[in-house]
């Protein structure tokens, strides 16, 4: 199936909002709907496009697979409860931990969390729900760097030539084909979800488990989310399109009260980018460097290195794995 | 055996170099030494030193071990011609390769050129040579980090309780003992020795196998070779006290030609330091780091991603392993 790209610029959010609602609705019909929030601009405005078009025949789920960041669950549930949304958060961290266990190569890692997530977590809930369909955010970005072989998004399947219904049960919408990141924020906007939403940075379906060079442990997960916590403090101000902390695997020399500590490295990669298909690093004062490495050093066990990445896209990507 | 510091401030260089001058004749005595150089500023000052108070009773070797960067062999020898201090280079890169084979623990690495400078290629040096002594750069740092137990320097065996004389057959002379890198630079200079030795940047003594995390292989090594004459000519207008470029074991999502793209990563670190006991990152201008990148992934094959150290010593160290 082509996809007709629509473009930001020329977005009239308005009548797109209009026409998928209406689609949805159709559809649907009289079935149920589910849908999974990450809080992430594209989840959050797929849950207000079904909720807009199917109010209580939609119900809305937050997955919390053990790799989000510091706080995530709760604070996405309140947002989406003030806006009429009730959000029910599902524990399956332990599903999706041993899932990955033993994973290093990071497409496993990837359809390891697939996996856990359509064929297992999602599977039961619709079950539970009776829902016939899965409203999802998916973009035209994903499934271009699906399609090219680049990186295998979670949330791609019939471009990939699987087919939900007979795989997992289940029909997936995706009403957010035709855009990119830049057209979904706008549509975001036009939906009324605040700013911490329409302008969020992305983050990606594999969660911190994306940040993980190597096996995805609890407690390697624990040390990339508090450097992640850190990370998006400090670069607050810089406004970035995307920045992000990244554990890697190799150790490196390192020293603690003058004895040799063979400790861990982060990495800082901070973006600038229109549209995800290219990015540049953003160049920051050193002031800022400094304080970074400082309290990742102080604050994350067992890390004696932080390193800033300097590559663009091409050819390097956003995400590390 | 405590050794009295000598600090650059105070230090009367021509009197260090008859004092030493005098003592190295008095304990070689009739015999014959050899010294290793490699073109730092420790064995180069040693081997003006050597070369000074023995003259043909003085053999200079240089030993190719196969990890040395860009033309060092031939470049070092080139220079001491013009001093008069004939440098004999000695092929052995398969000899350290073979001993660094299968390994990726630094320790163990360290270990192995160690054994193979020693007590191979040395050993059978010296035995040619009818050497007993053998003239060693060894500066107070690589001591203290030694004993701390921080690192292992190569050329550190007495303080570690290794008697050489006994291990390897013949007696070590260390002039340097006192001195700290600032310290061993003013001798330099007061020898006469070219700015590009006196000023030159510390080099590790197992080379640029101290910039390879994992396995250290000709293939590797060759990367890094690349990366470092890349980083030292990019960087030679930072004139930081040390900069360099380690390849990561560490495998990073990339994308050539639109198509995904699992490469290297390249870390490069550029240190401002007085005497290397701490030292912290030099804050470059973004289009420094953006021609580093840039030529980086274009010319130093299979390389998608680079980073550069935000992190001081302490808790970081200056090599990366």
């Amino acid at each position: 199936m082509a996809i007709r790209e629509l473009r930001a610029a020329t977005l009239n959010s308005r009548q797109f909002i209009k026409d998928q609602v209406k689609e949805i609705a159709e559809t649907v019909g009289d079935g149920l709907a589910v849908t999974a929030l990450s809080g992430g601009v594209d989840s959050s405005v797929v849950t207000m496009l079904g909720h807009r078009a199917l109010g209580e025949k939609l119900k809305a789920y937050f997955i919390d697979n053990g790799l989000m960041r510091q706080d995530e669950p709760r604070m996405v549930a309140e947002l989406f409860a003030r806006f009429g949304v009730p959000v029910e958060i599902v524990p399956a961290q332990k599903e999706f931990f041993r899932a990955l266990k033993g994973l290093v190569d990071p497409e496993q890692k990837r359809e390891a969390i697939t996996q856990t997530f359509y064929a297992k977590v999602f599977r039961r809930l619709l079950r539970k729900s009776r829902a016939r369909f899965l409203l999802q955010g998916t973009i035209l970005t994903d499934v271009e760097e699906t399609v090219a072989g680049i990186k295998r998004q979670h949330n791609v399947l019939e471009q990939l030539g699987i087919d939900p219904k007979k795989a997992f049960g289940y029909a997936v919408i995706e009403p957010l084909l035709p855009l990119r990141k830049d057209g979904v924020r706008k549509v975001a906007k036009a939906l009324g979800l605040p700013k911490s939403v329409y302008a969020r940075m992305p983050f990606p379906g594999p969660a911190l488990a994306a940040r993980v060079v190597g096996e995805v442990t609890p407690e390697r997960i624990d040390l990339v989310r508090k450097a992640t916590a850190i990370v998006e403090s400090e670069l607050k101000a810089a406004r970035a399109f995307q920045c992000m902390a990244i554990l890697h695997e190799d150790r490196f020399a390192g020293m603690r009260d003058g004895k040799r500590d063979f400790g861990m490295q982060i990495e800082v990669r901070c973006w600038e980018s229109v549209d995800a298909r290219t990015a540049r690093p953003v160049w920051l004062p050193a002031r800022v460097h400094e304080r970074l490495a400082a309290r990742i050093t102080t604050e994350v066990p067992g890390v004696v290195s932080v390193t800033y990445n300097i590559a663009s896209k091409p050819p390097s990507t956003m995400e590390a794995v």
